[in-house]
C-alpha cells in the first residue's frame, strides 16, 4: 500500500517506471533545496532546475496526491518525505558491492549515498591480494564468502564493479544469495531472473544518447 | 536528415527522447551480438536480453524504416549501423574530462569508449600537484588553459568528475567554450542554457529508483 500525499492509504497502484525514474531527480533537486534553506518551491522552479516542462512535474506528482494549491506552490519537505516514502528511501538501506578496483575505490568513497537511503555495507573481491586491505573505510572481504554474507545479514541490493568478463558469474551467485537489485558498473548487458531488477552505469551509453542530440562542427 | 534503413533520405522527424534514450542499450547489445559471432536476431532475443518487451522493440525500430521480415529476424549488422548512423556515432566524437581525482583516473582507464564512438582527448584538473601528472596515458594538464583548449580543437563533449562545490562553475566554462554535452559524475543537479546536453552518472539515484521495485525483508 502507499501513502497519499495527505497520509491516508490509498490502493496500491502501478505508478509507470518513467515515472519512478524521475521521482529520484525530483529528489536530489528537493534535498538541494532544503539544504539552501528553501520552504516553497513550484513546478516552474523544478522544471528549470531539471529540464523537464512544469506540465510533466504536475503530471507526475498529481498521481500522488495533492502537493499544493494553484498559486501556493508546494512545501519542499513535506514533498521530500513524501517521494522518499514513495521509493521506499524513507528507510536505510545496506549495500554491498563487488570489485575493489580502481572504480570500486572512488565509488567506496563518494560521500552521496549515507544521506539518500543507502549504506555500503560490505566490499568483496576475489583478488587474495586485495583481500584484507583496507579502502574508505571497508576491510575488503573474500568473496568466497559472499553468498554466505550476503544470506546472513539479508541484504538485497548490490553494485557490480568487476571485470566484464566476469559480471554474469558473479550475479548469478548474487542473485542466488537474495540479491534483487543490481546496479551493474561492468560494461556488459547480464540477464536476471524476473523480479530482480539491474540498473546500467555506463557513461558510453550516456554519451551516445547525446551524442544524437549534437552535430559535428 | 536521417538516413532510412534502406539508404533513401527521410524527412528529419523527432524521435522521442525515451526511444533516443534506448537506442544505446540495442547498440550494445547488438555489439555483443557481433562479436559473439552472431548474424541475426529477433525483437524476443533483444528483449530477453534487455528487459524490454518484442513489442516495444519493434515498435521502436519500426520508426527507422524496415529492419527485418516477419519471420526472417533482423541482420544484426546493418542494425547496428543503422543505429550507429542514428545516434551518430557512426563517427569518432572527442570528449574533454575534466577532475583527475581517483574517479576521474578510474573513468579515464575505462575500455568502453573507443569502439563506441568516443576518445577522451584532453584530462584537465585545477590542482596544480596533478597538472603534469600522468593517468591511463594522458598528462593532466591545467584547467586554467581549459576554455583556450577546447575553443582550439572544437571539442563539444566533456566529462565532469570534479567536486559538486566546483561543478556549476567548471560548467559555465565549459559552456562558453563550446561545449554542448555533458556527462555530469558530481552529484549536484546543474544549469545549462538551452541547446546544450546534461547527463548524470549519480549512483544513488539508481539505487533509489530500484529501491521502488524491493521491500525491505
Amino acid at each position: 500500500m502507499l501513502l497519499t500525499a495527505k497520509g491516508g492509504i490509498m490502493e496500491e497502484k502501478n505508478i509507470p517506471d518513467i515515472v519512478v525514474g524521475r521521482l529520484p531527480l525530483y529528489l536530489r533537486a528537493l534535498q538541494q533545496m532544503v539544504q539552501a534553506g528553501g520552504k516553497l518551491t513550484s513546478s516552474q522552479e523544478l522544471a528549470e532546475r531539471l529540464g523537464v516542462s512544469a506540465a510533466q512535474i504536475r503530471k507526475d506528482l498529481s498521481q500522488f496526491g495533492e502537493f499544493g494549491k494553484q498559486g501556493t506552490g508546494y512545501n519542499v519537505k513535506y514533498l521530500l518525505e513524501t517521494i522518499r516514502r514513495i521509493l521506499h528511501v524513507d528507510r536505510d538501506w545496506d549495500v554491498v558491492m563487488v570489485g575493489a578496483g580502481e572504480l570500486g575505490s572512488a565509488v567506496a568513497r563518494y560521500r552521496g549515498f549515507t544521506d539518500r537511503g543507502f549504506t555500503i555495507k560490505m566490499i568483496f573481491d576475489s583478488d587474495p591480494a586485495k583481500v584484507g586491505q583496507v579502502i574508505g573505510g571497508y576491510t575488503i572481504l573474500d568473496s568466497a564468502e559472499m553468498g554466505k554474507l550476503i544470506s546472513e545479514h539479508g541484504i538485497q541490493m548490490a553494485m557490480l564493479t568487476v571485470p566484464a568478463s566476469e559480471a554474469q558469474a558473479v550475479t548469478d551467485r548474487l542473485v542466488k544469495a537474495g540479491i534483487k537489485a543490481i546496479l551493474n558498473y561492468a560494461p556488459i548487458t547480464i540477464n536476471v531472473p524476473e523480479g530482480v531488477h539491474i540498473q546500467y552505469i555506463d557513461p558510453a551509453l550516456h554519451l551516445q544518447r547525446m551524442a544524437y542530440y549534437i552535430h559535428p562542427v
